[in-house]
């Protein structure tokens, strides 16, 4: 089944906003076998709006709409549905209910113009949007499905998930596909995309291609991060999985223990989990990384399991006061220095009773670069009843990038020390 | 000037990269005064691409093509531009010497495919691409100007901005009846559309239209913010400037309260510049954002100037040890209260010795929901020496989102308690 995403929105043609919209959708289409075929970015323009509405229906099966739902008097996906469609605005009152319970929940009045929320296409069927106040409209016609969703991503994934994913599943049941194609991606942190392709080695011992089946690998760097994207095509899915299982355990046998989850889970989870599974628990103390590490770690739900306490010392009298540095040490090595990464992590680690402490001190930059202590260098301090180190790395010039860096590769070192690896 | 762009990639319709280059790209041409009207993406399939080159050559003076140009077989933007503009591809001895150097600098062999990178339609001049190794290509027609360039994000935007930019800056002078087009964005926090526009009050006079220009509004909500964006079109940059001030004057004087920035600054370098300002210190105490706000502070560039400690206090025990809370408000209240919140604000201020101290604790799910106290519900507290009082919210089902906006919230009540709006 083939469909075309529009998105609608000024704010996309000015660069203001990444149609990321489009791709998430895409992608969780391509799983359920709906093959999007085009993307289309419009202005907040009716006739432009309705034109791409006409090519769309006319080629494709299904057409989702993005974005120009809201109350306000720049929305205006509705009434150029109601235009193409011929159907006119009509108050819905099971909508307005619901719209209404909405800021009764959030104990705010609900504004006056917040009723036009409910007013839609009489041909529609309206989908509730449990996240805010614009509902989903789905329209049945002549064959076509035709779907508008609010751009807000959250409210367009949470009604996608519950409502428009399992009504597409159900309409177009899975048809007997030609090809079955399959991904998995590989996450490594830490190491460069050619150290990997060396300790991977010769490339064509994993990729294959056969008469019916194809394996393919692509190294996708980005941000600290180095993918390995594993793609199969076949002919059935018995083989395709097969292929995939033997593929994912050739480069588990050469590159392990570089490679941190096999299943998009982000480092954090990754690194929780083998704490929770040896029941230990972690403090962190935090200077250039500034609480992002502790916020890594609690974005992970069950994370009280094993997270005690985070200090953020932005200061040296809070490094010798909360974490026990020694005034001596910062004034011989300075803040940025592997003698206090060292006694701030065996410093949080003792204070907080924590089995585990793991430290960050650097230059985030961009200012405060000196002699030798360059924009990017981190120390990164890692303490246990057995052992405690740390280890130095230069990031770069930018500070959101080294906080971001220095927080993954924290929270690595963590993952590889309990795994024994380094 | 008006343009178009066009993607060409499945890795773009099956959703596995999102296309951030038409927005960047859309967002630096905006700003040489050139339109971008639409975005389409198209599969690596040559009708469906020529096709696309031909709607977008009939209606728009610029066409923007990125993707397909690499040196592998599923690369067909080439192809397509040749058959096209009906001029046959031919070897260009300089792009090929330029590809030979690229290797030879990286001290690489030179895989023979990458011979093609330097065949080029006849009819093109070739655009230099200092980071890889497929030229941009530029076509020149019928007073029309078509461009395509690698997918690759750094090696698109440097040959745009080395190349491309220049060259349509140049070509593009200023006609005599040229539009001028002004932009600005205000940015609110905490306040639903609705109500933003129920303060802002009738529309119609902000907006308005005249014989040489347009003042236009745009309600843009995203992720806890609600953005204002002004454009204004009109004849002179003088017009355009006063009609600019006078409506962001205009929307001053009737929500301003709410609005945080006026230059597209995010809510902790607002806030942070308030308290340098004042020269007031401030010390936050985290448990359901888990250090977030401390990591938004400190992403701040020169934060440590106020900035004194972040707490992420996890537990119970780290709450009493750490700040202070007493035992007895943890028993009687529980930890997600207004009285926790509270005594963890008052705590954190005066045992950091900061001006303001800032708490935060709650429910971020999706489990430890209780009874009367659901998933999203936090307490954010606030302290200095005249005043302690603690807001609660209740945010959404979504643990990160719940972090995210009680951290912006908890940076906005900072905000208006030092411009004494509340």
């Amino acid at each position: 089944m083939k469909a075309a995403i529009i998105a609608i929105g000024d704010e996309l043609l000015i660069g203001q906003v990444i149609n990321s919209n489009a791709a998430w959708l895409s992608s969780q289409l391509f799983k359920i076998g709906i093959s999007v075929e085009k993307h289309i970015t419009v202005p907040d323009v009716e006739k432009d709006i309705i034109n791409e509405f006409r090519n769309a229906y006319k080629k494709f099966v299904i057409t989702i709409v993005t974005g120009g739902l809201g109350p306000t008097h720049d929305d205006i996906t509705k009434i150029c549905i109601a235009k193409f469609f011929k159907s006119n605005l009509v108050l819905n009152k099971k909508v307005l209910k619901d719209v209404k319970n909405i800021f009764r929940r959030r104990k705010i009045v609900m504004p006056e113009n917040n009723i036009s929320q409910a007013l839609l296409p009489g041909i529609s069927i309206p989908l509730n949007n449990r996240m805010g106040t614009a509902p989903g409209i789905l329209i049945e016609k002549n064959h076509r499905v035709f779907i508008a969703l609010p751009g807000v991503p959250y409210e367009m994934k949470d009604i996608c998930e519950k409502k428009v994913f399992p009504y597409l599943k159900k309409k177009f049941k899975t048809p007997l596909n030609k090809k079955i194609l399959l991904q998995k991606t590989l996450h490594t942190i830490g190491i460069s995309e050619s150290l990997l392709a060396q300790k991977i080695g010769n490339i064509d011992e994993i990729t294959q291609k056969g008469p019916d089946y194809e394996v393919k690998l692509a190294f996708l760097p980005s941000n600290f991060e180095v993918r390995l994207r594993i793609t199969i095509e076949s002919k059935t899915s018995k083989k395709a999985s097969t292929l995939l299982k033997r593929t994912v355990l050739k480069l588990k046998n050469r590159a392990g223990k570089y490679i941190y989850s096999y299943n998009e889970s982000p480092i954090e989870k990754e690194t929780g989990d083998i704490l929770a599974k040896k029941e230990l628990k972690l403090s962190v103390a935090e200077s250039c990384t500034g609480g992002l590490i502790a916020s890594k770690i609690t974005d992970v739900s069950g994370s009280s399991k094993y997270f005690l306490e985070g200090i953020v010392s932005y200061s040296d009298k809070s490094k010798i006061k909360l974490l026990g540095v020694k005034g001596s040490t910062l004034k011989t090595y300075g803040a940025v220095s592997k003698q206090t990464a060292i006694e701030m992590a065996e410093g949080i680690r003792k204070k907080s009773g924590a089995d585990i402490g793991v430290s960050t001190t650097g230059i985030a930059g961009p200012t405060g670069a000196v002699p030798k202590k360059p924009v990017g260098l981190v120390w990164i301090g890692y303490s246990d009843a057995n052992k405690t180190f740390a280890k130095e790395f230069v990031f770069t010039k930018y500070r959101l990038r080294n906080k971001e860096m220095a927080s993954k590769m924290a929270l690595e070192i963590i993952r590889r020390k309990l795994l024994d690896y380094d």
